[in-house]
């Protein structure tokens, strides 16, 4: 007799481990916080809670490689507006106001939002990061946070210098927490001196920390990268000696096959933000020769002021359709490429590997079920096509998080979303004052 | 005392009217098969049956401008393949075998889907379009439907001289339905010789139907017309006579400067279909700047097997952010117009914009009814925004159709969902047996 937990039962299992193994009709088993059986099953067994997948998919939580949580309350504030005029007219007024509450309920919103699409993990850069982390382990989600470090005052803070401080500070007080992991977070290479850029980068190693931040998203910052140290971003990244695989990279939009080259070398890690890079005309990112050159590359949604939401079921359609576009080839990006940046890449790629992102004995328990008996999910040739192209987040039935269930016939257990939301009206209607007053 | 035969109250109601009006907290009312009142609302009404949007968005029903409903029943059969291996090995083996009974089945669960992710009405092209016709009227969809016509044998009329009569049955059939109208639909300029295609616009003049075509799909088809006929496609349409407000142009992916002024003076409608023109690689269609040249445009999906779903707000998502990219221009189609476009402007495209497309008196009643308590919908700056931007087809709770309520809360109300979804099971596994044969 095998005794579990949980078990997971009567579900097609995509385990996505090394050979990316299917068990249809298997069982996952969660002892504790952990995966402790995933297979065909033996026939005998007891379980604390039985979740019958009822024939759907059972799949690894999907990781949200980069966002900032909570631009949930900015959601649809201002769009199709030429990109200078969005920041300076609504986007940075209003972040120069924002206060922790802030930060918490639009963190929570964001984590309601993620957990009924799917994402069970999520990195996050934004301020006043603390409540970010304390937002996300109320909701029992995992998450790797930091605190964005630039050059300039910030109302979580104040001077620059005191960036890293407050990382640090990050970093003692979340130490072994079994969901909260820190970053350290410089924001670009357009807004970091070389020397921030530097002292974050030590922090960052000192800490066996990631260091994550945005690079070369716009066209824009190769001029300025060019025109302040005469290299091209990835190469001035190199020539402070930061590339290294505990670099992770969001968006990398405008690197050629050389700094493509020089990041693959020294194993840095990219997130692709497709629907971001769109909506902002950022442009599209040479993905899938990243891949080919086997950079580790996950999928992340960016904040919800440029998307505007955190699913990452249409992330990963769209995803798989625009580098097909993109190169002309309807070849690139399958979906079998797609799930696995959704899934165990992108965990590799927030160096999580070894946590989340597969299902198999002794990783953290991240458990997905999806509910296929819905006529857009029919017929049912091949799951992984489904999941990429069909599936929607509204199709995510139950969710395990570090072995907890956090969400049950689509009931969130760990977050009043009534009162959240309730909330974030609220702080919508302060948000439109502070747009109104910059504007006057 | 004001009496309607259905009441929608207590909703954001977007008309799509040619002011697009917003009504907060109106109504609108339905008499019979039309809307007989929509605004602010009279104080003192009775009505056969009430239905409270709770706060949600009241819109008129999506315009799926085009499709091969049927097709669902090969979705996710086989993707990411060259495309000529994906017609000639999966899609042409399985299309010389299907029947009746498969379009029927087929075109059910694509109602079922649209139905249960907002959209009202549909514009088909495929083989047996009666089953396609009958299925949708039994689902109680709105549909323009036409039997596909091309220089070869069909599985449905035989030989090609075949078709024209086939669908002048279908147009005499019909004729009257208040759900059902027909298209005469050449399948494209490469398969249909100019005689073919000469006699089927004809035949769309005499009955006063719409003549459907695709168009400049894919680059190839420029090579293939410029050699056959020494043209542009659109100049070898102009050619044959066939340019007018008659025509919808499905694709129209490669046109140029000149074919777009060719289009425009002769007001052509086109659809757009960008998911499927993703995924198969054909390009990004110059829609842009079509809709500035004052081209009627609208949306479609395409078929499941190149999309690979029915979702029109997927779509619409896609579609403002694929030419934001496209044109490296943010401000481009903005979220009213596309929202337009997968609406009244949708409708004027299929010749129905006197019938559907916006919440306008007179109007037949097409209208749905989304559920914005969610926290991809919180908060609410903007309706236009949230629709196209984050809001999921799973949104939509409650859906009217000519007057008649075909969904509510969720629950199809015209469909035996789970019947069908048996049935498209069962299909599935003999198209794997058709695959496999052909293949051997």
């Amino acid at each position: 007799m095998r005794s579990f937990d949980i078990l997971i039962k009567n579900g097609i299992i995509l385990t996505m481990d090394p050979e990316n193994s299917i068990f249809h009709g298997g069982i996952v088993g969660i002892t504790g916080d952990s995966i402790s059986y995933v297979g065909e099953g033996p026939t005998e067994i007891e379980a604390g809670r039985v979740i019958d997948a009822k024939g759907g998919i059972v799949l690894p939580g999907l990781i949200n490689g980069h966002t900032h949580a909570a631009m949930t309350l900015f959601r649809g504030l201002a769009d199709d507006l030429p990109l200078m005029e969005w920041l300076n007219n609504y986007i940075f007024p209003a972040e120069s106001r924002i206060d922790p509450d802030f930060v918490h309920t639009g963190t929570l919103l964001a984590c309601a939002e993620m957990i009924l699409s799917g994402t069970t993990t999520f990195c996050d850069m934004y301020l006043f990061e603390d409540e970010a982390a304390r937002a996300a382990k109320a909701a029992g989600m995992r998450c790797l946070v930091g605190e964005v470090l630039y050059d300039f005052d910030s109302p979580n803070y104040g001077p620059p210098a005191q960036g890293l401080k407050y990382t640090e500070s990050l970093i003692e007080k979340w130490k072994g927490d079994p969901l909260v992991s820190i970053a350290v977070e410089p924001h670009a290479l357009f807004t970091c001196s070389p020397d921030l850029l530097t002292a974050a980068n030590r922090l960052a190693l000192e800490h066996d920390a990631p260091l994550i931040i945005h690079l070369s998203e716009t066209a824009n910052e190769l001029v300025q990268i060019r025109e302040r140290y005469g290299k091209k971003p990835v190469e001035h990244l190199a020539s402070l000696g930061i590339l290294g695989p505990h670099l992770i990279a969001d968006h990398c939009v405008h690197l050629d096959g050389e700094e493509i080259e020089l990041m693959a070398e020294k194993d840095a890690r990219v997130i692709h933000n497709p629907e971001s890079n769109m909506k902002l005309a950022s442009g599209i990112a040479p993905v899938p020769a990243m891949i080919s050159r086997g950079i580790i590359t996950g999928l992340g949604t960016d904040g919800c002021a440029s998307n505007n939401d955190l699913d990452l079921f249409s992330e990963m359609d769209i995803a798989a359709k625009l580098h097909k576009v993109g190169t002309m080839d309807t070849t690139v990006m399958d979906s079998l490429t797609v799930l696995r940046m959704a899934t165990i890449e992108g965990a590799k790629a927030l160096g999580m590997g070894h946590i989340t992102g597969s299902l198999e004995k002794g990783k953290k328990a991240d458990v997905i079920v999806l509910d296929i008996n819905k006529p857009h999910m029919t017929p049912m040739y091949n799951p992984i096509s489904h999941l990429v192209y069909s599936a929607k987040g509204s199709d995510v039935i139950h969710t395990v998080i570090n072995g907890s269930l956090v969400m049950s016939e689509r009931k969130l257990l760990t977050v009043d979303i009534e009162e959240v939301m309730t909330k974030a009206g609220d702080r919508s209607r302060e948000i439109l004052d502070w747009i109104r007053s910059a504007n006057q």
